[in-house]
């Protein structure tokens, strides 16, 4: 930062700090910026700020400090908050700053937000994420974004410090949703996909670790039977992503194609799979807790420590 | 094979000379064995004879001829015509040696045809295969079997010179063609998820290759994805592997689990799909085919030479 020819850096900001946030957070600290930070629980605000980086009480008082805002929050209703809830950003947002909008979201409802945005003079990237918690932490990130020429003008730098791939997908906000909505069912179907054919090869006597190797070396894998089945193979149910994360990401797919009338067979069913096991009080588990869902299968036990 | 210490090698012939058994021959003829082969073509048997190798007339003669005998047919009833039919190799194998049965065909009636060679003293494999044309001629298949230890003392040799990876899952014959089974139950999933997903992020006015690009470094990514999807972009259906295969396969994997009364929701809903391909004069297609199911998509046109 020391080129006297370079643009001064921006000064960002992250809002919430759960395990996709804190470590998108950290990276920027690494990367060498003076993160601001605001999350409805202020100790864990006061903790990362500790290391460095400064905490925020409220969203408004975080966005009155920054150029760029990154939001890493669960879900639309979350990112509306965030804005135009109580002491919310929108209204604190110097024009010509950006709002980094990284959830997972109805792409109509990410369109419109721009909109939302735009009549207050603050630009907008559509910026969904993909990677997990340990890729965010080492600055691993991928992001599937789109958005107007002035926003990435302003917000590349801080793109590019937190991932290690960006995707940008056009000018119209919402085309990053929309390939997050596809890579979401995709996911979504295959883990559930994962499930139906190791609970049939077990039922069917096959020894679950001579299955994993076959088909991981086949043309059945997948990205989410490799990752996944791992967990059921060790009997580890314990939740890096929740069920419950994809009884909400195929509603939003399906949610999201109803309005065109536009069918989608397996997402629906693998959603049914999902439901059942969330309402079978699997919620809370591993998403590959969706194979407890057939009955009569000898699942690995977990190892011994 | 000049070393006085080895065993003399098996005497191999193949029944079924296509896309697949085709490579398959000529991969033992290039590893040396001088190969019986027998098809329902004659011409096509004799086709490879001129370059090394015995064309036989009918099964049975070739039976008599060899210690091991690759059948690489459609289905299980062409197996069953192989070896009971007219000129039938079951009644010519001689007592020890092997029949190595490489069709994809339901587990219980593979297990249950050992025990009708058994009877004869003919030794058995089951030993689906997978890795497709280019493979099977390269040598480099990936085998999935399971039966006795004196069925592979005597086939190794002869698997060894057709694969790159032979799995050994048991002594039960069966065990290859449940994992055969499992695999084709996620590869006939994948497609049609592929398809639904690529579908539903062109219909939203995604670009196509924008969108492959972005799942195939993702997490939505699957094996079949990568590769079928590609026919898509290219605007290809020239048949690989054609739709009704899954028509097949996929009814296989759904007809092997009634019996034990388990269910497989996606496997149902994507054989559903493949049946909608095929019923709408789509079968003899590439498999990826299946996406021109969904309306109103405008696919990519193919590039002109």
């Amino acid at each position: 930062m020391s080129d006297r020819n370079e643009p001064a850096a921006p000064r960002v900001g992250v809002v919430g700090l759960g395990a996709m946030g804190l470590g998108m957070a950290r990276s920027l600290r690494t990367a060498g910026y003076d993160v601001g930070v605001h999350d409805l629980r202020p100790e864990t605000a006061a903790d990362f700020a500790r290391d460095g980086g400064t905490a925020f009480a409220t969203c408004g008082e975080l966005a009155a400090a920054v150029d760029v805002l990154v939001s890493v929050v669960v879900n639309a209703a979350q990112v509306d908050a965030v804005l135009f809830g109580a002491d919310g950003a929108a209204d604190r947002l110097r024009p010509g700053s950006v709002f980094v909008m990284c959830s997972t979201v109805d792409p109509g409802w990410s369109a419109a937000l721009e909109g939302r945005l735009a009549d207050r003079g603050v630009l907008y990237l559509d910026a969904p994420i993909s990677g997990g918690a340990a890729r965010a932490a080492s600055g691993e990130l991928t992001m599937m974004t789109s958005g107007s020429a002035g926003a990435y003008a302003l917000a590349d730098p801080v793109l590019e410090a937190m991932s290690s791939t960006v995707y940008r997908l056009g000018e119209r906000a919402g085309l990053g949703s929309k390939v997050k909505i596809v890579n979401q069912l995709l996911a979504g179907v295959h883990i559930a996909a994962a499930a139906e054919a190791m609970a049939l090869g077990i039922k069917a006597g096959v020894p679950a670790e001579a299955l994993y190797e076959v088909i991981t070396h086949s043309a059945g894998n997948s990205w989410m039977f490799e990752n996944r089945m791992a967990h059921v193979l060790a009997g580890d149910y314990t939740p890096l992503s929740a069920v419950d994360i994809f009884v909400k990401d195929l509603g939003l797919v399906l949610d999201s194609a109803r309005p065109e009338r536009f069918p989608l067979p397996l997402a629906a069913t693998a959603h049914q799979m999902f439901l059942q096991a969330s309402a079978s009080g699997l919620g809370a588990e591993d998403d590959s807790a969706v194979i407890k869902i057939f009955p009569g299968v000898d699942l690995p036990e977990p190892v011994e420590a």
